[in-house]
């Protein structure tokens, strides 16, 4: 590859590092400043369409020990260069791009798993372990963390703790901010800490909750504890259409709010259904719902017959279990289809908010009338609360007359004030990285000075993470 | 009452208060100023016995809208007084106290139910309202907050948040920081913010979380939007006897390992058991546990039934009914039993802390035997959760040789140096107030940073409560 690919890193910085890394444990090479120089940001895919790299590190480093950690952080101080730290890269907001320069800090290597506590249904392990690893070690021994990202195959669990990652089951089992029962880490200035794991706590406000989504801009995290679940005993499936998206949300809040937890519940959208019914070879008009309900034994059928009930009598007609194995058996696929699409000349994104259950319809039609004047737009509502739910909406489309990354920019400038001005989160489980950062205020008003004030406290010189999650 | 019994307060301050507030809801009294000179703290007691009132605040104001907060906030930061946020006054902590002089800001005023949104299972309703108001106000209309702390008569929603209250069926309901959906207030400088109620978010950390647990020294909640549930259709009671406190605590841990969502949980030691047993005309040995099962009715049975299986295999006599049934009916009294104690000449408080499961037998006999040292101890076991539970040690005893004060600290210092020890969290839900901040900085390590940075930020001229918390 052209060394004129990228621009040249800095080699005094390459050269400083070999005081605390080893050889084999540290790059500045072209080619992995160009791997690194990417997440799974479409934006990514726009780039490397035209042929540039616009973000490359000026290195990279896999750490195996906390010391290393603290030594580079100290030398990022004191030379003011920026550390990056870095999961399995499978973010989709830019949030580990370098696009100021400085240091890769790829946790890959620490991904032991330190120790199961069986009696507590706690789990520690390290940052870097891959999700689907950490799962199989846990099924091994009886047990599910309940965490199933789509990207469980290339994501990992300290990625997930710093973007408040959710996994397909989270309505039973909760998003990953749920989950988290303690973290260690390294503060900016090379402070090491591991923060107390206790059930629930009323010593003030619970500290390393604001790690959760923090996007490596205010620690990094070396390991978690994290609640842990027998495997469940029972799993059982159901499918049900409804004439409409409102007839199926309905009936959606409606055994919600009896309290039948289900373990995934999807209702996809008269454009996603057709996509979805069509490949079971079924009748694709109207809206299809699956849902999924685990427990032990002697409940599962309980709850999902009483579900049952209820999606009947909101006019849902029973499918049986088909639609819901069919998704179930190929739940993790969408995560690896972006490319073909792009490879095509077209984009594909996909836009995840939420809201409560009284705002989720106006929500629905608003921002699908606003991805719709440019895009193909398609949705399914996903993790769904008693108090509401997520809408993951797709688009598809070609680039248009602007170029790609304008039309891309103006669709989610639009898509994003839609969701603002309509009240909502402008993201339920992907992160804000440099993609949302601009609409970060919005979202928090005057208490974005809090994490202000965390962020110049803790990291005067601006070195881990600068410019991602807010501006 | 004698003008001597109290020091004099700032006549120029409640001068300048005219300026914000009309005559009826402000004052400066000798009466009014005694009677806001004390929590639900014993030290108060103590204090009363010797007839003095060391932390009388300057004057008690009592706003009807937020901009009058906002127009007292300013006021402060201009002449540099403590305002001090208090709801109930039912804290345990000292965390009211005016002990560096100031306002009293007496919240009950705002005590509206703003709104409820039946359909996302969301109320909203101003921080003054007194609990059981407000779960009066929401049976009527067929829902529960699911909040019932013993001191439900003489607190508040906006109390129940500053400090991270738990309620008896905290088990099924989960504490006041898992119902708390967004947050209204004013910062320290008279700016006010709504953080948006959303069911999850990933647009960085939740940051109205960090005013969950801080003890009005943070911000002053003015309102709330928390989540509410249907009133369950069904109710079920059981009580069992075990031989321990271990084989009742493996009978507890096993019923939550299996996800049957009781909504109280409660194990007495062998002397809370006897005081408890006796009260029933019971064979008083043993431990007694008490469940409580609530739930839509096609669920109630089956999850009780399948715990009855998991008490009654453990090893635990069942009693049927009767003593939960007691429980239930006197379950507020204790709040209201500490001043007959005091009377009689001795001494009475509860220590409240929690841990995994794999500690609790642990934290148990260390801290049993550290209170044991000077006092009666009892315990139950409550507010249990999949990970673990809270201890809640009740100790009476006479005043000693030292004098009552010095007793009472002593007892304390011992008790939360073992529970420090042991690793345990120093409160489950009693907050820190004045009694336990010397513990936080071992309780959050270097995170507690974290803490002061935001509180430095807000608060430059440390107005709101200052000295709580965190000292």
């Amino acid at each position: 590859m052209s060394p004129d690919l990228i621009r040249p890193a800095d080699p005094a910085l390459a050269d400083a590092l070999t005081t605390i890394f080893p050889a084999d444990r540290l790059s500045a090479t072209i080619p992995d400043r160009i791997a690194y120089a990417r997440d799974l940001w479409p934006m990514g895919q726009f780039w490397a369409r035209q042929g540039v790299f616009p973000h490359p590190p000026d290195a990279i480093v896999w750490p195996e020990a906390v010391g290393e950690i603290v030594a580079l952080l100290r030398l990022a101080n004191a030379r003011r260069f920026p550390v990056i730290p870095m999961g399995a890269g499978s973010g989709v907001c830019g949030g580990t791009l370098a696009h100021r320069g400085g240091v890769i800090l790829d946790l890959k290597r620490m991904k032991r798993v330190r120790h199961l506590d069986e009696a507590s249904l706690l789990v520690t392990a390290e940052a870097g372990i891959i999700g689907q690893h950490l799962e199989e070690w846990l099924n091994g021994r009886g047990y599910t963390l309940g965490h199933f990202p789509s990207s469980i195959y290339c994501s990992s669990f300290g990625g997930w703790i710093a973007t408040r990652s959710a996994g397909q089951l989270s309505t039973k089992y909760g998003k990953i901010e749920d989950m988290v029962m303690g973290i260690e880490g390294v503060l900016p200035d090379g402070t090491v800490f591991a923060s107390k794991v206790s059930p629930r706590t009323a010593a003030g406000p619970r500290l390393d909750q604001l790690l959760v989504g923090s996007e490596g801009t205010l620690a990094v995290i070396t390991a978690a504890t994290a609640r842990v679940r027998p495997v469940a005993e029972a799993r059982r499936f159901a499918g049900y259409v409804y004439e409409d998206v409102h007839a199926g949300l309905e009936a959606i809040r409606k055994v919600m709010r009896q309290g039948l937890d289900p373990a995934a519940v999807r209702l996809y959208d008269e454009t996603d259904t057709a996509l979805s019914l069509s490949a079971l070879g079924l009748d694709a008009t109207g809206c299809l719902l699956v849902l999924v309900f685990e427990d032990v034994a002697g409940l599962c059928d309980v709850k999902a017959d009483l579900a049952d009930a209820i999606c009947r009598a909101g006019g849902g007609r029973a499918l049986g279990p088909g639609p819901g194995e069919h998704w179930f058996k190929h739940r993790y696929d969408i995560s690896y289809k972006q490319s073909h699409v792009y490879q095509a000349g077209m984009m594909v994104d996909t836009i995840e908010v939420a809201t409560t259950w009284s705002n989720l319809d106006r929500l629905y039609d608003a921002m699908r009338a606003s991805i719709g004047e440019r895009m193909t737009c398609l949705a399914h509502f996903s993790h769904v609360y008693p108090e509401g739910g997520s809408i993951y909406f797709t688009f598809v489309g070609p680039p248009g007359e602007e170029g790609d990354i304008e039309t891309y920019r103006s669709v989610w400038n639009d898509a994003m004030n839609a969701c603002v001005k309509m009240g909502a989160t402008i993201t339920h489980h992907h992160g804000v990285g440099l993609l949302k950062a601009p609409w970060m205020k919005d979202e928090h008003g005057p208490l974005i000075e809090m994490y202000h004030a965390v962020k110049r406290a803790l990291d005067p010189n601006n070195i881990l993470n600068p410019g991602k999650l807010v501006p």
